[in-house]
């Protein structure tokens, strides 16, 4: 309940985000799993390949089932992964369900954990990354406030750690919101073409399929509102992708926290609402968002070497680089979401930055 | 409640570990936050500095207080850092049981946020240390069975992936636990002497404790069986040590994965009991506790780079250096707990290794 | 000289790249460093800034100018850049060849070190992006020319280090290949717009220029061919997102490299040309190239997290963070050179692939 | 010639360092790898395993031999390692002396490729060290000069980048100081115990050896003054451990340069000898040596987590790891030097801290 800072009862305070932890819950990823299944049931009785009473039963037993998570978690220690329990779980609701087994065995036909799995990840990046577009242009937004305010004030421009010469305040809030516009374009062409649904199989041919694979891998995505494309199990670039956005970021607002921190330490150019109080010395007011900013940017530009890493993902699926993601991405878009929500409380407690 | 694989409902049984998960607890943080504290008044009360009665009444208090969690996470989120308001809500209990202020003054007198949170650490990091010794001579057990059953068969050698020469089983054992040993005379070091007290007031002068700093610094270290050490509070390198031996741990334990894994893969010289099951292919077993050793051992190697990284901690006190390693370390302790309960697990599970 | 594995007497003969190393030259460097200052004197030349015989006669001597060495090491122990050496240099050469100062005096003017430096960088990551588009080309043509041959036979599909069900030879080409023309997408969009002139002057406000600096600018951006751009000196948001690019080129190739090893090491699938002897063991081929495409994937993905961590680029310009780029860009440009080099190669010694 | 800017023409003004540099030369590589093979026919010599006089007359042409470099490059382009095509060439070389091809037999007898690699890297890391450890002293005893002349002034305080209260300068240099101490301790544990010589033959059984193996390893290990132990070629964790502490050692290093240039941004409280000028702003002073020991930190901080990846050393011999370790580990050696050298300036370049 407390390894990670971005879920710790108290010090999420400081680096929680609770609409992106939200997306990233327990409840989000076994609906998104749950999802997977009632629409690849329905998918594939659309192209005759199960009943269409199965699929409309597997749905609506999606809809509510609760699995035994004691279970669940036995079965991911013991298997690696969540879904064969969790399949078996299912079946047994559908069958009970039905007062047969018929239905039942339609259940994840011809689908493989993986598929369940990268699937209800790319369904819920899709809703964290939509979340970050919307922060990016409040927070671009909120820049350009500043801007209409004290952007033609006087800054005393800094180069390598020395005063060099006098800037407008223009000039620093640029170099702060120009690259979350390009990051926001990425995420943009992410959101569109570059999550798609992963659906393979037991090792990518779909062979139990036949010759509808195709057609029930798109009828899949369209139930999902998903990116048609061909299994991409083993190809993890898109994933490594999205986390070196995720860092570029978290990488520009550490700028942004670093710069904000060197003006509150040196005095006389900004005043901040908020900041923090000291157990010590009740003078102080620390620049609390500000370091933070940095922290989580040093954090995500860490976490991406091993999302690189997994890049080396042996054969049609290795347990070791997907294990490895599953540890690296979700703090990382966690990472982002507070990064996001710290820049945004940070901005807005600019009461004055320049010399009038 | 799920971004952290190692406390997720589910992913915790593949890579977590409930004995470390403990030590980690927000329980055991809150609980070794307040023996400081009870501790510090105890030691300030031997040295004159408060009244023995406030000394007894705050040690009194400690033991059953219960923090208010909102407020604490409130409190964080604005000064970056619970011990603030966890002092606060600490007073205001002493206050009550007390009828008067007078104890409740006495409360943290002389320190900082930063004494409470690293020592609070150190007591919790010594304690997963010793559980990691313990595991390591289990381990290093284990393989020494093996070697007695099984040392004396034949294994092919394999360098540059090629089948090499014929060694013994013997061979690859020491390759896999001779370091074990080495990594757990690191701990033995770090645990005596390693994880000192960190006592040093606002910024390290302890200048409110005039001519007892020292006396009363010893005398806290005593209470709270530490070793007595001047205060190191940017002097982060102890941790980001202590980081590097766990990231050797898992480092030798993921070699031993991967070898294993290998040896699955190319069949006829390993059978292991256990295994994961497959949600398409009935007939397969699943090398899975040797894969998430590999995943560990990269995840550690990830994350030791930031704690590397925080060691830049300018000035006094980093807000952003001191977030970072609150970021890192304690899925890197998680990891390593997890890693060694797999690998007691997986060397357990060989029922056989080597040409007979 | 042989600190550098890539640039080191025998080891370049495994890592090494020719090609690239020559973009990366010290030639190459002084070379687009003097094509800046010549093309800066002919955009204020012709924007009527300095007179244009003064332009000619700087573009006449870069031409021909060869800097002092050991002066320009000097300079760059005390400046921390090469640049206000190189320029006195160059200007001491120009005031030469007029036979006055007139001309000299306007040599570098309103620019700054970074102007020049981060240029001259561009210039050459352009070059090897284009060198790097042509191998990804050359790559994916070969593993289409395998497919022609061998893409129908059988191969053994591996899941989690455990054999499965047969696959296709083309479904594990798809996963090879498939992705790197996806990585040639992103590196043809950075070739066009990614890779912008930088031109700021002390702190970015250009304020030499007065009104003509964005006509500077332009006509500079053209004289290069690089893409124009308001500067960019802190914001450096695209070399991280390239070196993100080749950390996944070098990705995708590792994960071939690795699958191309295992397939050796476990026999029977592939037949390869080449492949490495062994100093103690005759039989053995070794799968060399293979195995350095997996140790330059990895290398590529831990340098990437240090240029994420010099996104945290603080003020107007930040000594660390910009050296921090000069230790990790060009060797990462030269592991992905390397890789590539490597890959074709190793496509090329594919014998035989698949169950015939 | 440049990629590294470690041996970069004019980049090794600021980040080389010649005395480190000439340690890991490609010279004094081979006079390694010779000594490996000399000293090994004396000991087998020694041992009765092969003749005096072979042993005698290998010794003297290792002395004077001077490989063929574009056929090193080829072999070890072809190898993998270039051993093979050393061995082969010096074969000939003591063949031709001898004028028969008797000695030129016992020449890397029972040998292979990675004892003469690790052992030459050990001897070398060994040199290193010794540098190391006296640059230590050096800069410890320079900071207790600084601490004589100015450690009782009072220097302000900051913490979470806010002035706090005021301190001495004792206690500023202090942290910056004590550490350094702690890392030599450990460089000089290395140095006695933590390099042994590296020899198992082919597969780690120096098989061809017989009953005298373990003998002829001791004399090895005396005759090139290293400490004797068990073959350890896939048990990496004593280098990785030692690239920890030359990271601990560039990071406090990294703490210490972050804190003047902190210092000399404010202003007030430090005084500076040298500093770079800028090509733009003739009054500035810039801390480069500052800003360098910043980004040397943050660069070893990065590698270290590729150090830490090569762990997962696969089987006898880990060609990728192996490689990765090549590719990592000088470049940290290097930097390590270059931080001390550039330490050892700073000091001495402090003409006056604290307030009088």
């Amino acid at each position: 309940m407390s390894v990670s800072a971005f879920q710790h009862p108290y010090l999420s305070g400081l680096v929680g985000d609770d609409e992106t932890a939200e997306v990233f819950s327990v409840k989000a990823e076994i609906d998104a799993m749950l999802a997977f299944e009632a629409s690849l049931a329905r998918a594939q009785a659309a192209c005759g390949l199960i009943p269409r009473e199965a699929a409309e039963l597997i749905t609506e037993v999606s809809r509510v089932f609760e699995p035994d998570m004691a279970q669940l978690r036995m079965g991911t220690g013991r298997d690696g992964v969540v879904v064969a329990d969790l399949v078996k779980q299912l079946r047994r609701a559908v069958e009970k369900q039905a007062g047969s087994t018929d239905a039942a065995t339609h259940v994840h036909f011809g689908a493989t954990s993986q598929d369940v799995i990268d699937t209800a990840l790319v369904l819920r990046l899709k809703r964290a990354c939509n979340i970050f577009i919307d922060r990016l242009m409040s927070v671009e937004a909120q820049f350009a406030e500043v801007d209409a305010k004290y952007g033609s004030r006087a800054l005393m421009g800094h180069t390598r750690m020395q005063a060099a010469i006098e800037i407008r305040v223009s000039d620093r809030l640029r170099a702060w919101s120009e690259p979350l516009t390009r990051h926001r374009d990425r995420l943009v062409a992410i959101v569109e073409t570059g999550l798609p649904v992963q659906f393979g199989g037991a090792a990518g041919t779909l062979e139990r399929l036949g010759d509808k694979a195709a057609a029930v891998r798109e009828a899949l995505a369209k139930e999902l509102q998903l990116t048609d494309a061909l299994h991409w199990q083993s190809q993890r670039d898109r994933l490594v992708d999205l986390a070196g956005v995720l860092t570029l970021i978290t990488g520009t607002l550490g700028k942004f926290g670093q710069d904000v921190a060197l003006l509150a330490e040196m005095g006389g150019e900004i005043a901040l609402a908020g900041g923090g109080g000291s157990s010590a010395m009740a003078h102080k007011q620390n620049p609390v968002a500000a370091e933070a900013l940095v922290a989580l940017a040093r954090f995500n530009a860490v976490q991406v070497s091993g999302m690189q890493q997994s890049m080396v993902h042996e054969q049609e699926r290795s347990g070791a680089a997907w294990t490895l993601e599953w540890l690296l991405l979700p703090p990382m878009v966690m990472a982002t979401g507070a990064s996001l929500r710290l820049a945004m409380e940070l901005v807005g407690n600019i009461k004055s930055i320049g010399r009038a």
